[in-house]
C-alpha cells in the first residue's frame, strides 16, 4: 500500500530563520513562503533529490499546528506523508485492521490539491502520518 | 550541500509490533531485525520507492535512544538523515556558519558503513539531523 515518502513536515516558530538555515547553511533548494489559509499554515518547500521537506508555521489563530509549537517551542518534526495509489481503498483496509483515521474519516483536499487523510499517532508509534493519493 | 534524504528513523518500544504494522497493515517492504551492537540499537528497514524508514529500538543498557523512549514511551521520529557528498567539507562549512556538530566533531562509521555526523537539534528547529557521506 505505501508508496513514496511524499514529504516530511517540520513545524518551526520562525519561517524566515528556518528558510535561511536550509538555504544558506545547508545549501538546499528552498521556495518562497506560500500561505495556505485553508490549512492554517504558511509553507516553505525544501526540494531534495528524492523527496521534499516542508517547513510549516502557523497562519491564523486556529492553526492546527499551534498546539504542537506550544509544546515544542523550538519546533520539531510534525508529520510524515506517504503516497498511496487509492486513498479510499487504503482507508478502508486500515480501518478494517483497527487503525484509526482522524476526523470524520473522509479525505480532505490537502496542500497539494490531492485527497489526504491523517492516521492516529497512537496507532503508529507516536508518529502522525498523512496519506496522500498519488 | 544537502543531497538525498537517506532515511527517517523512528524509535519504537516494540520492534516486532512496529514491523508487523508496517508489513501487514501498511503493506510495506520490511526487513528482518538487524542488531547493531556498535550503535546500541536493533534496526528494521522499511524500503519505500524513494527512501527508507528505519524502525529502531534500544539494544543494551547504554543505548543512545533509551532516553528518547523514556520521554516518548509510545515512540516517535528520532532523527532524519541527509546525504552529503563530502562530510568533512560539509562539517567545516556548517561549523563556520555557527552550527554545532555533536560529539568530538569527527565523523563516525554509521549503521550503513559510511561516515556520519549529527548536528545539534537546537540549531535545526528541534530536529536531530544526521549527515551521511553519500
Amino acid at each position: 500500500m505505501l508508496g513514496r515518502l511524499n514529504h516530511i513536515a517540520i513545524a518551526v516558530p520562525d519561517l524566515e530563520a528556518a528558510s535561511n538555515t536550509y538555504r544558506s547553511d545547508l545549501g538546499a533548494d528552498v521556495s518562497e513562503p506560500l500561505p495556505q489559509p485553508d490549512h492554517g499554515v504558511t509553507v516553505v518547500f525544501v526540494t531534495l533529490p528524492n523527496t521534499k521537506i516542508e517547513l510549516i508555521t502557523p497562519l491564523g489563530d486556529a492553526s492546527p499546528i499551534r498546539g504542537f509549537l506550544d509544546k515544542n517551542p523550538s519546533g520539531g518534526i510534525h508529520h510524515m506523508c506517504y503516497e498511496v495509489e487509492d486513498i479510499l481503498a487504503a482507508r478502508d483496509q486500515l480501518k478494517a485492521r483497527g487503525l484509526r483515521v482522524l476526523g470524520d474519516g473522509e479525505p480532505k483536499i490537502g496542500a497539494h490539491g490531492k485527497p489526504v487523510l491523517f492516521l492516529h499517532p497512537k496507532d503508529l508509534f507516536g508518529t502522525l502520518v498523512e496519506l496522500e493519493q498519488a
